[in-house]
């Protein structure tokens, strides 16, 4: 059947559907959600000359007549030989065999490294569509993967996208999530490169939680870079701390975030393939994983966190990267500032001045570059964390962290108290005298994002107190600050309704 | 945040979604698939004036600026307040509970008929997504639902939609499907109309096969009705052949269909409701169900058809359907003809000549309404065949026909040669001497749906001899006929690269 290509000024930004009338499919047999083959005959380059695409119906005429092919901006900006009124023939077209593949795992099947490798590609190139690609991800959480089928999977994702190249020795730092304030990259990275090793830091941006590592460092110097300003920023400063979202590795594995993000789900046989996967495409070979354990992480209890560590370290070692992982605590944020500038600011503070602490920062962070530093040999065994404290003293880490603000783009010499925060504040008072027994995390999260983190930066809250803390009557125990007055007020209900995060109560916990 | 409708002139189909650009769905803290909470403070209906919607994102200000909420056609169509430029408050919406109790059938666990009616509710409304739909499709497919849940979801599928009462008696025939040629509806449903019982007979049109009893019925007379017009045709014939894609019974089982369909999957804990709940639906209490067993068929084993059969009988009973199955061959097709107006022209041929035959119809055609008779106590146990066969043989059957053909706007007096086929046709010969031996049913599915089935009424095939047919050299055993030359070229290929249907050979099978 031949079609007359109809632009339509529409961007899905994730599926390569095209748009047929009802009276077209029909007569191709064809329903929404099955396929067609396309070809463009006058088209030079392969790719563009034949593809297969996914339809939608118009069942009334409304953009497609009768002899029309809707194709969308998605498509129209990749093929740049169709335009309007391009003539293009169509025949219905079978789905593809990853599609099979995925049946195999719903039936609970294992998949070998080549069904898997065929379910990432067509994942990307749009020939599965988001449905067929939901109930893989559905498949996956209920029947599982194995270790080969996770290794297999973490493999294809790095394929699928950019890969870069620092040497034979890279390191990372990477966290499963779950603690607010959790800002200990931008302490660890200057550390880790201040001894001279590598350590290409790209992380994220806050999907649920107040602020990513890349929403704080945004506040210092700014983090999105192509692959090719990357591998610049690196071999010059052997660092760097960037969002990893605009370096085009594994676009696989964005596919299929996608769609688990709405279904709120985050099964292991993906989330491990997912994290390496970022991993290895920036050519990382020793690992720290940070693994906080507890209520609101992804791990409820110690057995469960450690499980997930042996399994992890085993399919890190399978693509060749050797992982050491923390189990840490999670019951109350790290440091006392939540929100991206309130954590730039905290941890700036930090790097410039030892004695300003937090204590809990410092712990955390030179534990974990601690780690860093002994697997790479700079420190002997049990010496790591005594040497990242060393370096962050030091004035090391600071000025490694100048180095890499600059070269970021940032301002090296900003201080803490350029970072603009608030400007809206809103205080409250402990109304009893007694200790800190909870700093409810959960609570913490939901009025930072009232107040608008992490889309306005400069929204947050600060805990001045925390756990175990001696509290007076009328001390200041907690401060929102947020970009506007009325979200201040919306995140003060909260506070009012919830009792706000911290609670107290006498020394005795309990009497029996 | 106050948003300003701007119409989008596409229909999806079946999605609500609304779009957003991006800057507004950051400041809102929503990610593309999540979900809104819409009010339009002007309209005066409670349905227009507040629902949750899930979003899309518009990353490049192609179709809506920041400051914009883009609505498709599809809802601009359901709440007529909303106009280009109508000003609505928009803010982050949680998923429905239905989503978590999605999660819980993920977990394998059960539902209950509340949370199966909060699916199904939420289903049809749009707040949930496809993408949620494909999770919960995915998961009963790998988890299965029991018995009360099934009943359960047959149910809330009912209440979705529109529901009938055409009296206490109400009778049906289905066919799980998977023979070619099944045109026994059209012989069933006078016969038993005939002797003054109410079958309210909606049907599919084809969905994999080259015609369903819809499109068949469609060379006859219309078959798309009204609820209003439906209930005029059966009051007054106390029968109907229609379609019932018109009705708006059970949207819900719509809903799940659209995503099963492209998926390739038909879970047993899905395809129990939704056959009942259209019967349901149409007020029917007895019901004959036919169940083809062997390949090609949903059952490839006559143990497998009688687990079902079993399955299906309670959960039937359970919502108030007394059911008697049947087991039946499907190692050929039923007649000769396969194809909407072929199909037509010989179920025409039969009733109005009993001796014209094939005996395969009449078999299978009386068998089935005889145990429909013998329900409805017109005839002892025992004695309903023979009844349906009088009943056809009388001309009783043919006049009922000729009413329903009339009532429903088709030509009464339509005789088999007025019915319009090909004009295109090819005919093929026995290259040797023999006896059939097999019938192949997927060669001739595809030979049909290439000439031009179902979406071409005129096209179809015959098989002039099947299984255990003496057939000499020359013998004419297969007929294609087609609405196009070039189809007919290609279906004739495919005959010639599987060799045909048709397998010969002595009569003696294997020597051992």
């Amino acid at each position: 059947m031949k079609l007359k290509v109809k632009e339509i000024n529409f961007e899905t930004g994730n599926t390569k559907d095209v748009v047929l009338n009802i009276k077209d499919a029909q007569e191709l047999g064809q329903k929404a959600g099955e396929r067609i083959f396309i070809k463009n005959p006058k088209s030079r380059s392969l790719e563009d000359k034949f593809w297969t695409a996914i339809i939608q119906i118009d069942y009334s005429n409304t953009i497609v007549n009768s002899g029309e092919i809707g194709i969308f901006l998605d498509i129209l900006r990749e093929k740049k030989s169709l335009k309007n009124e391009t003539i293009v023939s169509v025949k219905p077209a079978e789905p593809p065999d990853s599609f099979k593949f995925i049946q195999k795992k719903i039936k609970g099947l294992k998949l070998s490294s080549e069904e898997i490798n065929s379910i990432i590609v067509d994942a990307v190139s749009g020939s599965l569509s988001r449905i067929d690609l939901t109930a893989f991800i559905t498949a996956v959480s209920i029947n599982g993967m194995d270790n080969e089928e996770m290794t297999a999977l973490t493999l294809a994702e790095t394929r699928s996208g950019e890969m870069f190249y620092f040497g034979m020795d890279v390191y990372d730092k990477h966290s499963t999530g779950g603690v607010p304030g959790n800002k200990v990259s931008l302490i660890i990275v200057p550390i880790v490169a201040a001894v001279g090793l590598t350590i290409p830091k790209s992380s994220t941006r806050a999907i649920t939680s107040p602020s990513g590592t890349a929403d704080s460092m945004e506040v210092l110097a700014p983090v999105a870079f192509t692959p090719r300003e990357l591998n610049d920023i690196v071999s010059k400063e052997n660092a760097c701390i960037i969002w990893g979202g605009a370096l085009e590795t594994a676009p696989a594995d964005n596919v299929l975030i996608e769609i688990e993000r709405p279904l709120h789900m985050d099964p292991i046989g993906l989330m491990i393939p997912s994290i390496l996967t970022k991993k290895l495409s920036l050519g990382v070979k020793k690992l720290v994983l940070d693994i906080p354990v507890g209520d609101g992480t992804k791990f409820p209890s110690t057995d469960k966190g450690k499980q997930f560590a042996y399994l992890f370290k085993e399919i890190a070692s399978n693509v060749g990267i050797e992982t050491e992982c923390a189990l840490t605590l999670a019951h109350q944020p790290i440091g006392h500032a939540v929100g991206p500038a309130l954590e730039a600011r905290e941890a700036l503070t930090l790097l410039r001045d030892y004695s300003a602490g937090p204590n809990s920062l410092i712990e955390k962070a030179t534990d974990l570059a601690g780690m860093i530093l002994e697997m790479s040999g700079k420190a002997q065994k049990g010496e790591g964390q005594n040497l990242a404290k060393e370096v962050l003293r030091s004035g090391k880490a600071y000025e490694k962290m100048k180095n890499i603000i600059e070269i970021q783009g940032g301002d090296p010499e900003i201080k803490p108290e350029d970072i603009k925060i608030g400007p809206y504040v809103k205080e409250f008072f402990a109304n009893k005298d007694g200790y800190i027994v909870e700093v409810n995390n959960s609570i913490i999260n939901q009025i930072a994002k009232t107040a608008g983190c992490p889309s306005s930066k400069s929204s947050g809250v600060e805990i001045i107190k925390k756990q175990g803390a001696k509290i007076k009557k009328g001390d200041i125990v907690f401060r929102v600050y947020s970009h506007s007055e009325s979200k201040l007020r919306k995140a003060e209900k909260i506070y009012n309704a919830t009792g706000g995060p911290i609670r107290l109560g006498g020394m005795v916990i309990e009497k029996v």
